[in-house]
C-alpha cells in the first residue's frame, strides 16, 4: 500500500488560531484513492524544520503533500526551500506569468510586480495549474518519491487535489494500484444519528466485511460506505447491494448522495415541472434565499423572496393581517400560513415557502423559548404551517430551519410526482 | 524559549474523519502562556512510529504533550510504549483504583476488570488526575525535558491542561519563564493581499525584531501581529506601536481587530446612530440580508429586504423603471441605483443597499461578463452606484460580493462621524 505523509506549513496552526482543515480534507481524499496517510505534521515557516521533514518523508513516505508557504511575500518558504533541497533551480514560465497577469487584469487590477515570482518555478518540476488564484502547485519526483506543493487557501488547494494530482498520484504508482477502493456517500435529512442507527438496525449484517461510517452535520446524516474490491465492477456491485437494503430500510429520508445538494435537487424538480418559487423569511433572514440562489440556473424557478425582519413588512409586504400579528403573534402557525400565502399570491409563483421564529438569544418567553420555528407551505391545493424547534444556538438553528424549509418543499414536490 | 511538540495519535485523523480540534486548542493555551509549539505530529497506533517521535522529541523539544492511545482497550498505545521508552515499571496506584471503581459506581455500573489497568502507572511518573473520566494523565521527566500523555477525548484533556499541566509546566521550566509572548489580529477588507503587502511597504522596518503574518480570504486579509517582550506592558506597547503605523498606512481598510464581524461593527454604527437599513438583492439572493442577521439583536436596525431575483419583482416591488430595464438592462449602474432608492422607499428605512450582478456561471456577455456586479446605495443625502468584478467563481463571487456591500456600507457610516 502507498503511504504518505501530509506536511502543513503555518504559523497560524501552530498558535491555534486556525484548525488544521486542510488536512483532513487531504487525508479523505488519500483515504477515497487507496493512499493511507500516515503521519500529518505541522510545522512554522522555518527552513530547518522543513527541511528535516523533507529527510524524513525520502526515507518512509512514498508520497508528500505539502500545504502552505506558497504566495506572493517573504513568509513563503517552500519554494526555496523545494528548490535548495533538490538542488534545482528556478525557471520562468511565461504561460503563468500571462496567466497571472490576466487573473489580475479580469479584477480591473494591475498585477503588483511580486506576483513575477509565482511564475517562477523549480527546473524539475511538473506544474499544477492553479485555477483559483495566482500560485501554481509543484510536483517534484525523485527516486520513486512524489513531493507536492501546494497552497494553503482551501479552496485552491482542493480544486488542485481533485482536478490533478489524486489523478497524477495514481498514474505514477500505477503498479502499485492492484485493488479498487470505492466509496459512496448516501445523503439524508430529516432523521437524527441515533434514531437513524435504530431504523438502519444490524449494521454488521448489512455492510459485510466493508465498512460504513456516520457523518452527522446540522444539515443532515451523511451515510459513507466504502468497499475494497479486486476490480472497479465488483466494487461498485458491492456498493449496489448496500445502497439497495438501505433504500429499503430509510428511503424516505435521502434526497441524494456524494456531492448532492438538497436546494440541487428541489431546483431540478421545480424546473422539471415548470413550477415558480417565492420565499418570505423572517428569522432565518435572507437566508433560505440565499441557498435557493446557490443554485446556478436558480432563476428558472425562483422568483424571489422577501426578508420580512420586522412586522411592518409582515403586514404592508406580505399581506399578514394586523388581527393575526395581534392575536397569535409574529411566531405562530397562523402567521407562517398567511406569510406563505402572502408571497405566493404577491410574487405570483406556483408555491410559496415561509418561515418565522425565534433566532435568539433574546426575545425567548416561557410560551414562545427560542428556537421555536414555524415553517409555511402554500401552492394552488393547500396551505399549511409545521412547528420546529432546532435548539437555542442562534447559527446553528438558522441552518437547520433552512435545512428543514428545504426538506418540506422536496417532500410536497415529491408528492407531486414530478 | 520553551519550545514545544504535540503529538496526535488517532487513526480517525490520518483517514479525514475528524478533525484534529484537540490540537489547536492545546496550542492556543501553550501560546498563551509563552510556550512555543513548533510542531504538531498526528501518527496512528503503531508502535515504531511513536518511539521515533519520543526520540525526535527527546533530542529537540523542551515540552511534548501526547493526545489520544490511553485507554482500556487493546489499541492504546501509550502507555506500554512510555515504559518501553523509559526504561520504567508499572505500579499499582490504590488511590487511582478507588477512584476509577467509584467512577462506575457512581453511574450504577460495575467496573469492568479491563479498567484495572488504569490504575497502574509508570513508577517515575507523576499522575495527572483525570476528574471527568478513568484514564488518569502521565507526566515524565528526563534530562530536563517533559513528556506528557493525556487521553484524547477532549473535555477530558481541556480539563488537565487547564487544571494541571499548564501551572506545572510553569513551574518545570519556572527560571526561563522571563518573557511574554502576546498577538493581535488586524482585519482589514476591501484590498487584496498583494496590494495591501505593497501599501504598508517596509515590513521590516515596520515590525521590526517581530512579526507580523499575512492571512487571505474571501472576506479579506487578516493581518497578524506576535511580539516577545519581557513583560506584559512592553508587549502590549510594541503592539500599539506597530498597529499605529498600520493604521496610518491602511487605516482605510481595517474594520476590526480579532473576531470582530464587519456585519457585527456595522450593526453598532447602525444601532449607535438610530439608522434603519434594509436591502434589496439579485445576484446575491438574500446572502446579504443573511449576513446582516447573523447578529443577534439585528432586528432593532434591520428592516428587512427583498431578493428580486426576476424583473418582474425589480419593476413591481422594487419601482425600477421598465424603461430603466429596457435601456440599460438589469445589470447596471442605473438599476442598481433605482433599487437601491426603491428599497429605501418602500420599506421606509434610512439606507437602502442593493446588489445586482450576474453570477454565473451562464448570462454573460462580451459587454457584461460573469463576475460584473453593481452595488447601489442609496440614504437621504445621496444615491449612487458602484461597478464590480469578483471573478466567475459563482460562491466565492457571492461571498466576496456580500462583504463588499458591507464595506461599502460601513464607509459610507463612518463618513457620517458616527
Amino acid at each position: 500500500m502507498i503511504n504518505a505523509k501530509v506536511i502543513s506549513i503555518g504559523d497560524e496552526i501552530l498558535i491555534g488560531q486556525i484548525i488544521n482543515t486542510n488536512a483532513s480534507f487531504i487525508n479523505s481524499k488519500l483515504y477515497s484513492i487507496g493512499v493511507k496517510v500516515e503521519k500529518v505534521v505541522t510545522i512554522g515557516d522555518n527552513e530547518e524544520d522543513l527541511l528535516r521533514e523533507l529527510d524524513d518523508s525520502m526515507m518512509n513516505f512514498k508520497v508528500t503533500l505539502i500545504t502552505g508557504g506558497l504566495g506572493p511575500t517573504h513568509d513563503d518558504i517552500t519554494k526555496p526551500i523545494l528548490i535548495k533541497y533538490f538542488n534545482d533551480k528556478l525557471v520562468l514560465h511565461e504561460d503563468i506569468l500571462e496567466y497571472v497577469r490576466e487573473f489580475f487584469a479580469k479584477r480591473n487590477l494591475v498585477m503588483p510586480e511580486t506576483n513575477v515570482g509565482q511564475a517562477m518555478m523549480p527546473s524539475k518540476s511538473k506544474v499544477i495549474w492553479n485555477h483559483n488564484g495566482t500560485a501554481p502547485g509543484i510536483w517534484m519526483e525523485k527516486e520513486g518519491r512524489v513531493f507536492v506543493a501546494m497552497p494553503g487557501v482551501p479552496f485552491e488547494m482542493k480544486a488542485m487535489i481533485e482536478d490533478d494530482i489524486l489523478r497524477m498520484i495514481k498514474e505514477y504508482f500505477a503498479a502499485e494500484f492492484d485493488y479498487v477502493l470505492k466509496s459512496k456517500t448516501i445523503l439524508t435529512t430529516g432523521i437524527g444519528e441515533s434514531l437513524l442507527f435504530e431504523k438502519i438496525g444490524g449494521i454488521n449484517e448489512l455492510i459485510g466485511k466493508h465498512k460504513m461510517a456516520f457523518l452527522p452535520s446540522p444539515l443532515g446524516v451523511r451515510l459513507r460506505i466504502d468497499v475494497k474490491e479486486k476490480d472497479d465492477k465488483s466494487a461498485s456491485n458491492e456498493i449496489e447491494i448496500i445502497e439497495t437494503k438501505l433504500k429499503d430500510k430509510i428511503g424516505q429520508y435521502i434526497f441524494g448522495e456524494n456531492d448532492d445538494l438538497i436546494e440541487e435537487v428541489i431546483g431540478k424538480m421545480l424546473k422539471d415541472s415548470g413550477m415558480t418559487l417565492a420565499v418570505a423569511e423572517s428569522c432565518t433572514g435572507g437566508l433560505l434565499a440565499g441557498r435557493i440562489t446557490d443554485i446556478a440556473g436558480s432563476s428558472d424557478y425562483f422568483i424571489g423572496g422577501i426578508t420580512a425582519y420586522s412586522n411592518q413588512i409582515k403586514e404592508g409586504f406580505l399581506g399578514v393581517k394586523k388581527e393575526t400579528l395581534l392575536q397569535y403573534g409574529a411566531v405562530s402557525e397562523e402567521t407562517a400560513k398567511e406569510m406563505a400565502y402572502g408571497i405566493k399570491t404577491k410574487f405570483n409563483s406556483s408555491i410559496g415557502v415561509s418561515v418565522t421564529g425565534i433566532a435568539g438569544p433574546g426575545g425567548g418567553t416561557e410560551e414562545k423559548p427560542v428556537g421555536l420555528t414555524y415553517i409555511g407551505y402554500c401552492d394552488g391545493e393547500q396551505c399549511y404551517a409545521v412547528k420546529w424547534n432546532f435548539g437555542d444556538n442562534r447559527e446553528r438553528n438558522r441552518i437547520r430551519t433552512v435545512q428543514a424549509c428545504l426538506n418540506l418543499l422536496r417532500n410536497e414536490l415529491l408528492k407531486k410526482n414530478i
